[in-house]
């Protein structure tokens, strides 16, 4: 199974366009094969237009066909084998396991999507029978459900080529939902998105679904995505990536003439509070849980912790002479790609020269550039100079965390009301300490999407409870989840029938 | 109990601005005492600021206090009696009988929603226990449930003084949600705002709630409502008004530094669609429906029907004479303001002035401008003008409807595919006309948040399985609705607790 190059046009290979691109190899900054060739707005356009075509088809099928097609997706995936893994680390640089277990997030993604729609409640059906006697009217039959938007544009991760992309959580909750999906691969890993792409295609072909019902793009230009988010068919769209790209994607969708939804995960640093006695208490484990956390996929998670509060003292000086030891021991790590790896060297320089921000510690071992590599910081701070400088609380991508050293409870309030939106806020605390940590608490509940007690950010359990998702900069819609069943209702919206006869309703609204 | 013409900040009386205005009696266009002070910027930012130092006391009331707070609010409401109706009825020209019946509903509403949070199923509290065996890695304890966004600014409609007004269906479900509102009077029914938000203080002090809880602005600078949208502790936007100003507001959300939800309900034109067979045997009882439905509050409703589309014939033409009959017989009405009947007497201009549209008939009294008064108007066009022509599916606010005579079925599907997004769209179809109607009413499932089969779109119930909302432009969000128990949701987002002991939770989540 050769790489073919080209955008996958329900179905067809397309490669019209006059340029071409290919993936780099992070390990040796060698380039990879194939040439990739760019997208031409005709091809976005027909990928778009083939979504529609499939839509009505596709939204008619029954919920135990879709389900199916879902379960096909992930044993197609599956049947892939070490040729996507071994493309995605050639692509990306993650590790064999990671993308093992990543693999394994996103069938089970699918596979528990699959459950949803054959279970059915996720459609919300509200039915008020008629009371044809009432006064002074009578009242209507009325039933509600929600139905799929259409079309859905999803952009491709670069930090989870597998689980956040092509066929990952944002596809999975469209598809299940009963919306055709145009993907558009992430320009660094366009090969492990071709695989995953056509295994998508197959399992269409098996299930017999209509071929408009998922593209693949393959471009490189902002204008192509732009050009996605603004095509008059598209209905929604799903984005992980940077605050810069999303915020675009954001501002394209609310220029059109017809505004569209936009769900884009973003910017978070997932602050981590230590509270006093947890800190004395359990000061060594927490710092060698944390370093695991910050340096976890080289920092490049959207849930890494890129900030800890905690009261200046003797407690937070023994934590930081210890994180320090575990941040010097650490060994750098390839990232991503050689863009992430600027924008992370530029960060950490930034904190570097920024006056009342020291380097408590750096990674020993000299990461070697060649191997695109990125090497664990440690910064600390006081609540005044993080208080002033409003990119201190901005993501640096990347294996780095800040330490704000506070002088009282009130200032680690303060610091927490300073936060922007994020994806989540986690707390190390006693029992005692949580019984003063109310005011806290309640402050980040305003601020975050997900508290963690007593625990670390990385690692998103998918299942109904989970809520990934939090406030802007974290995301652009704070309503709405990328993680977890109730993912689904994002691709959703409601309609109700008035006096509708069991004929002509939707089965699930169906019966007297 | 005079009116102070004044902006109500946190409870107490405010009018700091320089300039004033006054309403409007359309009656007879005379001015109506009292002055109303222009909200300075500094009063609206005080509003929204009181309104996010209330949020945290009142988000911490249990659901009963919540319930008991609306609940006396529409007992406050009901206390101001005839005053109420009688100063709207001057400001707004609606008959004293409907605004008689919109005050229940408002009532009515704001019970329902107590009820509603009463009840607490709304939260969508989910609970996913921890597996601490799991492997490879233990399961964490998670819980998921709706909070409220914060502090919520609505603004008051022209056409429904007090449902979708100071204390309408909005500031009810803001209030349930456990969002503090900032009410901005409609300009045309100040006097009336002033009336209820009274009330809502009232039912504060008695409730025990914090007085920054509600405030009403009253202003009539576009630049006002653009400030209480932009202003950074807004959390979400409900409006209901023009697609210009609808528009004008989200455009403004969207260029925030952090963009926020806006809850626009905007222009709709309710296509009603007569099937062959219905319109054979039941034309005449249509027509008198039909009537009813677009002169109804003089054509002032949201869901007036301003288009419908049947099959050319003489069944069709048997209709129009019967409708133009009772057209030329009906009574002309006063409109909300004088705005308005501009606006609709150059729509109405528009038409007559179109090639290829005709006017079959015009109210036979002649409205008395004096009196703000409209009549009522039917048009007739072919599909190939009402196609070419985009204004001809544009909203004209008042009671006009344009009947498009279609030469096939598949042209009357091609009108359905033209149409914008609604809020609904009826049928008249008999059994039979339904079995072949099934690609018509898919169409049209895309296109409105509700479907009305052999009725009118005008009385929408307030209920749980009630959609009132659409694709744009009815509305700039179609995954929410403005009334009905589900609105509730429109002010909330999910937060999920990792890990959290009993003690930490909120009550609705607690539970071993």
């Amino acid at each position: 199974m050769q790489l073919r190059g080209k955008s996958l046009l329900g179905g067809l290979a397309s490669g019209e366009g006059s340029s071409a691109f290919r993936a780099v190899d992070p390990f040796d900054r060698t380039d990879l094969d194939p040439l990739f060739c760019e997208a031409t707005d005709e091809e976005i356009d027909r990928a778009v237009e083939l979504a529609e075509e499939s839509f009505d088809s596709y939204r008619r099928k029954t919920p135990d066909e879709k389900a199916a097609f879902l379960e096909q997706v992930a044993e197609e995936i599956e049947i892939l084998g070490d040729r996507l893994t071994g493309r995605a680390n050639a692509e990306t640089g993650l590790p064999q396991a990671r993308l093992v277990a990543e693999r394994g997030r996103t069938t089970s993604q699918l596979r528990l999507f699959a459950e949803v729609v054959r279970e059915g409640s996720w459609v919300d059906a509200r039915i008020d029978r008629a009371v044809p006697d009432r006064k002074p009217v009578p009242k209507p039959d009325l039933r509600r459900m929600l139905v799929p938007l259409g079309p859905v544009v999803v952009f491709g991760a670069s930090n989870f080529p597998l689980a956040f992309s092509v066929a990952g959580g944002d596809t999975a909750s469209a598809l299940a939902a009963g919306c055709p999906v145009v993907a558009k691969a992430h320009p660094a890993h366009p090969g492990t998105s071709e695989l995953v792409a056509r295994a998508v295609q197959r399992a269409l072909r098996k299930t017999a679904m209509p071929d408009g019902l998922f593209s693949l793009i393959q471009a490189t230009r902002p204008e192509a995505s732009i050009r996605l988010v603004q095509h008059p068919l598209t209905r929604a769209v799903g984005f992980t990536g940077s605050l810069r790209a999303g915020r675009a994607l954001y501002d394209a969708a609310a220029a059109r003439r017809d505004p569209i939804p936009v769900y884009a995960e973003m910017g978070s640093i997932n602050p981590v509070f230590l509270l006093p006695r947890a800190l004395a208490e359990e000061g060594k484990t927490i710092a060698e849980g944390l370093l695991q956390s910050v340096t976890l996929g080289v920092g490049q998670f959207c849930t890494n912790p890129g900030l800890v509060v905690g009261l200046a003292g003797e407690a937070l000086n023994r934590f930081l002479i210890h994180l320090g030891e575990l941040v010097a021991e650490s060994k750098p790590g390839t990232m991503l790609h050689s863009g992430i790896l600027s924008a992370y060297e530029s960060g950490v320089q930034r904190f570097k020269e920024t006056p009342g921000v020291s380097v408590i510690a750096e990674c020993a071992a000299k990461p070697n550039p060649e191997k695109t590599e990125a090497g664990a910081f440690l910064f600390a701070t006081d609540a005044a100079t993080f208080l002033e400088k409003d990119f201190l609380s901005e993501e640096v991508f990347g294996p780095s965390t800040l330490v704000v050293q506070c002088e009282s409870s009130e200032e680690i309030r303060q610091i927490a009301r300073h936060l922007e939106g994020n994806l989540t806020a986690s707390l190390h605390a006693t029992e005692e300490d949580l019984e003063g940590a109310e005011d806290l608490i309640g402050i980040l509940e305003r601020k975050v999407g997900r508290l963690v007690l007593n625990g670390f950010p990385t690692g998103v359990e998918v299942c109904p409870a989970m809520h990934h998702g939090g406030p802007y900069p974290a995301t652009t819609d704070s309503r709405s989840t990328s993680v977890g069943t109730a993912a689904i209702v994002r691709f959703a919206r409601p309609v109700c029938y008035q006096d509708f006869p069991d004929t002509a309703l939707p089965v699930e609204l169906r019966g007297k």
